[in-house]
């Protein structure tokens, strides 16, 4: 029996935890990506709780970065760059309850070679940018191509082949009066690049407008800690998630869930708050729902609690603190 | 003969720096306020470079903090905070284009006491907040009504009244694509908290859309550098703006110019980055405007250059870098 | 063959990886614990590369913390806390070479409970704290007492037991001029709190003055990741450790090694700072001793580093970048 | 009547805050200058409250770079950079105590040009440093020296003369244990590099050990707020102090008072929190000697407070936060 059963989501969420319909979200379907996670686009797909959704990601770049010659400064046009599927709308969903989408599955698609990762001036996390503003000359523009292979891997160089570990760059609700930039992570999910973001796990995200609006997109093929120079391993993928709904479960940060630990996320600068939410809503999770005293938790999570970087590049960093469900019960 | 006769705006604004048409925006005109920068709203008034426009401005709580009794946690309804007038359509702006906003006055308006501040929980400078996340239990909610009068000032207690030095605490163009809370500063505006964007002070603001979108609201009657707590003193106002537009001057952060210096203005996380922004953007402005080469322009800045600090409590902080017209030229 | 045969220090040092000449540093011959790294106080012993050292280390708080009754504003007097072992003087090491030492072996000592784990008022990662000054009041003063051992673990409650993972919190070599608390990490090493500091790495410190003078304490008896109310399960212990010297390796931060990768530490505030300072040695260890291109291995990192978070809590933030040696050659 | 004689410092000081005994600590008396805040060197001069002491200073290179052609790189040896005068041993000074400085004159020594600025690589407040690790090529390494004149001004170029505004760069007390490099402020004073440190004012600073140890020198012919590229207009000069002790007067940071104004001192990495000191210090103050309610201080101080950026380029940032005494009474 898989520890699916014995999810949140199966125990609380509307479907039960199961996978109902399906649909896809084709390129064609989807028509117009979307650049912004808020409540002013149309729905592109409207789902019940159970809804199980195939959708076709396009890579950060929407493709555009074909070649190594192709330089992200000639073929981007910002801010029109990672691109989203979506607006889901989940009936049901309001204000105050939580949406958890269970990612079944991500396939590479496209042809090869389909991953991409390069250096944008003024873009990274060791080197001046638009937020850190400094005087010195931008690192020089450099793209690299790379293929993909989901049983050999991530070809790096004749020396080095990574193996593919694949996940959503990009996920989230909408915000409820905002809409912001997919580059941005923030208190709805979003742009987390956080490789625990993968097939098997279960996102739990607030809502915070009717039909609570999902998006996604933004998949990576490999990617370290932090996404160091500020491109993963990007890639264009056939995802499929599985969506639930959970009534009345509210809090304000995405949480993930998945077969070892419980996650909580947090993204903010300077990196030490991202941090602080992550364990303030970890040790506020752990007294709500686990039976601890909000500061035995917080003594606990000092000696127990594990932490993952997510980005270190994008305009709010990101990371996630987690407990194994093995100590916390 | 003033110096507005000398400013950017009068040398190369479309309407010469002229005011040219007079538009009132009423509370009645203005309808529904706006608790968001962003391009999904119509226009309230469409207004051509040279316009006067008289706002009637709510304060930040649109009047429903009345009396000391009324606490922000019962009266005020989140993310509905910081109501703006506009969007202000201006004919002929387009990206990449700069709108000049000469600020002639601010005249306190409504019943007295007309101002207000107050401790909202998790808010300000000196606690623990939903960014910087924090165990500690919140300061006690505090309402405090002030009197305000532009002649004899604001009477905080018997024994301390301050003068009435009112400002401008929110003002911005909208993004190209994104719609950001009311509450935000960024590079289009937004809520600085600079005392500096006062009646005199000509703000130039970046067009990031067609007909720029001016927003602004958010009048403070007195305020210290940083707005400590978080709440200046609110108060409702008449305030009276004119606008102008220079083609195809584009930079990317707000730019200031009053009779005796020049500034840049920067906004970001860590307060450091606000800095670096600021003052990035003057080194530029100085090499580009005023004939230095741009690390001397750096190094002169070092020894004359001068910080204001708008906000240390909104999601971004605000910096302002200046150096005196009489220094560069 | 164990893989330190083939470590770094096997390679490179001068006593060529040999465990050689043992000593003890018991409390007697320690005598006066310390409270700075710096070069001001006399070597507690001279030691030759390839050295084997047991030292009898308190916990940080000098055993002065002996029952939950024991609140740490009576029994500790700042800045008399985190006592150190050393300085151990190491012949020929001089400013320019590297330290390597490798950790043997760490066992409890002394009475039990022997884990002290406690709320420390304004210290911690989700509180005000001297360095986020706020204004709300401090959290409750907590201590618990918790039995440690090393094949049943650390006993937290009835309910969990965590595993014994015990390190070493602190340890590094002198600056060369100045004297700075043992509860700060920084370039020499000092007050990390990395859970990577355990029996069977070898940390690499650089040498800033003669002898080196190495100091150690600070042992954990676990911890989680960023140590988040700033106090791990503490503990009185001997900790073994073998010394080299590694003529002319010249770097500015420490550095790990353990069978499985390759680490560099980086510590500061904002955590930004941490982590880039660790990721720019990591990128440059690769430039350096294997084989890459500067910004090819930049690239890399992006998609197989890995971060560990050491503190969340001290003076300066810690954060250890790594990539495995499997994909590094 | 001067202000001075309703000073704090005459007020409450040992010596009432008259000048007593003249000394001089000449550059044969000082011998060696110092490069760590600290316990552990013998003082060079030992006074009673009422001490006037006029201390030839060097500038922060030790007059190393004479010439344009001088690079830093070339004649400084870190860390021996920041020369300090002391430490001057205050009779009766313990810990708990408060040093009472008074500025008293700053006049230029030495040959022309006797100021110097100048660009390091890796330093600095708009490039990558090694704090804030980039992997951008450093900006270029450039050196430039200034006439100082106390009447005439800093003559910058043909077309900019500078006023010549003096100020002490670095000054301070000895922590109790520890040794800090001079570069770094901090809570017993330090290298904060703020304008305000001027002749006419009052720096109060917190004594932490038996004597003070009172250090003092870099002292800034003009300097912007931020100290931006990190070198001000650095001079050698004769610098007069008087000293008084206050008994018991016991806070953590450094405070100042000048004719106008009350300020605390914070300095602190991220920037936020150098300012959350100096209001939280300032806040209490207002609490502890003014007649404030802690709360009402703080809010008092949204509306009427002023902060001053000192540095934004040392090991710690430094800012000041003030309000005027008229208002405060």
């Amino acid at each position: 029996m898989s520890w699916l059963e014995h999810s949140i989501m199966a125990k609380r969420g509307v479907a039960k935890g199961e996978a109902r319909a399906h649909h896809t979200l084709t390129e064609a379907e989807q028509g117009e990506y979307k650049y912004v996670y808020g409540p002013y686009a149309a729905p592109v797909l409207r789902v019940k709780p159970g809804a199980v959704v195939a959708a076709e990601t396009h890579d950060a770049f929407h493709g555009a970065v074909k070649t190594e010659a192709d330089l992200p400064t000639k073929v981007l046009n910002f801010p029109y760059v990672n691109p989203q599927n979506g607006p889901i709308y989940v009936e049901g969903a309001e204000k105050g309850d939580c949406l958890a989408v269970h990612i079944q599955k991500i396939v590479p698609r496209g042809p090869q070679p389909a991953g991409t990762t390069c250096l944008i001036p003024e873009f990274g996390g060791l080197t001046g940018t638009g937020d850190t503003a400094m005087l010195n000359k931008p690192l020089p523009e450099i793209v690299k191509k790379v293929h993909v292979d989901p049983v050999t891997g991530v070809k790096w160089s004749d020396r080095i082949t990574l193996p593919y570990e694949p996940f959503i760059g990009t996920i989230g609700t909408s915000p409820e009066i905002e809409a912001i930039a997919s580059i941005v992570p923030d208190y709805y999910g979003g742009n987390m690049d956080l490789p625990d973001m993968a097939p098997g796990a279960i996102v739990y995200l607030p809502v915070n407008t009717p039909g609570a609006l999902l998006f996604l997109g933004d998949c990576h093929a490999a990617q370290g800690d932090g996404e160091l120079c500020g491109v993963a391993i990007e890639h264009p993928t056939v995802t499929t998630v599985q969506i639930d709904l959970i009534k009345g479960w509210t809090f304000r940060w995405p949480r993930l869930e998945n077969e070892r630990f419980i996650m909580t996320i947090g993204s903010g600068r300077p990196m030490e708050d991202a941090a602080r939410i992550a364990y303030r809503e970890l040790t506020r999770w752990l007294a709500a729902d686990y039976g601890f005293d909000e500061l035995d938790a917080y003594m606990l999570l000092t000696q127990a609690g594990r932490v993952r970087l997510g980005n270190m590049v994008d305009p709010k960093y990101t990371i996630g603190a987690s407990v194994l469900k093995e100590i916390v019960g």
